[in-house]
């Protein structure tokens, strides 16, 4: 089993998507699954999974296939779904929102704590259930919550100055949905990054050049 | 020059990111960018830049640099954002409002030309200049419209109808908000994914695991 700290990125990014599968295949009520079909259904190859649960130390026993209900928990766990990690979220335009509306932060090892807005009319608004705090108090809220991740909503000539606020908070894992690149200023943050701009991009180059 | 067919997922996926970089290095007012500057600014190395550029012939002269605002231009012709390919939004909820109000289309090779919602109460809403319509309407649109593309931003179970519906319809190409893996079902189609659960969910492991 490698230490967690030299699994590759692309490895770990696919660790959400087997228990995404799993997840499913469960719904659909296998027990059992082997590493040729959960490939399959994946669009990878049989070592390709094996090689990566092997990283994390293997899940079955050769030839039986894996317990769906039990690989699907163990891969939660490396992720750390069981986990209540507090999040705030900075920006409630649309995406903010949206995106806080949308996702079911308990199923992703998270638990929104808090949101921030500059804007007076957004103050004091109810987003499932958490209220609009003015972004003037996020440093006092931070202290005293202490938030170990921040979604990064903000129009992107803010974001610079949000992060740097947040980190000298200590704040310093982050779902960036602006184009500040976090990490070429911070070498010690954790950053995951939603460039929708970019996907959109790419679909424009695949549909020009198919 | 390779065949744009023969270019890597990684490379082409790359090619949105040195075109928003270079927009912000000609916003800042410089003419002319080494690659390794560029690379530094990335993250990248300059031997990958020159790589990456080589791949479609090359932009620059050897130790003159590049000239930013034409480098900019070219790739952005590579990935095609002069285009104005047609786009449909299907799902007026939180995200499907949320992104079309976030994006600016034709800044990204596109411009939506329809919105639809099974939901009576959305049907006629106006959302960024775009009237939302029923969704029983929508093949009848297609074949009037012939959009090029489809934003799919609905509750996954309904998924895999839309996108069936889509398909017959002769759109081919998705940018896909749900868990439904569209490309297992059609061979022939060319698709983005955003998976904000998977990208959350790494954080996750980022967070559990630094």
């Amino acid at each position: 089993m490698k230490r967690r700290s030299d699994i590759s990125r692309s490895v770990i990014s696919r660790m959400p998507r087997y228990y995404r599968f799993l997840k499913k295949i469960n719904r659909e009520g296998l027990d059992r699954i082997s590493s040729a079909e959960l490939a399959r259904r994946m669009g990878l190859t049989a070592s390709q999974v094996r090689q990566d649960f092997n990283l994390f130390g293997g899940f079955g026993q050769q030839g039986y296939g894996y317990n769906v209900k039990q690989l699907s928990a163990e891969i939660g766990k490396i992720i750390g779904v069981d986990r209540r990690n507090k999040l705030i979220l900075v920006g409630a335009g649309n995406l903010g929102k949206a995106v806080s509306r949308h996702i079911t932060f308990e199923d992703m090892g998270f638990t929104l704590i808090g949101i921030f807005d500059t804007d007076k009319k957004k103050i004091g608004d109810n987003i499932n259930g958490c209220t609009v705090l003015d972004y003037a108090a996020i440093s006092d809220f931070c202290s005293e919550n202490k938030p170990d991740a921040a979604i990064i909503a903000v129009p992107d000539f803010a974001a610079e100055d949000v992060v740097k606020t947040l980190y000298a908070c200590e704040v310093k894992s982050f779902w960036n949905f602006t184009h500040y690149d976090i990490d070429s200023d911070y070498s010690d943050v954790v950053v995951e990054n939603v460039h929708l701009n970019d996907s959109l991009m790419t679909l424009c180059y695949n549909i020009s050049n198919i």
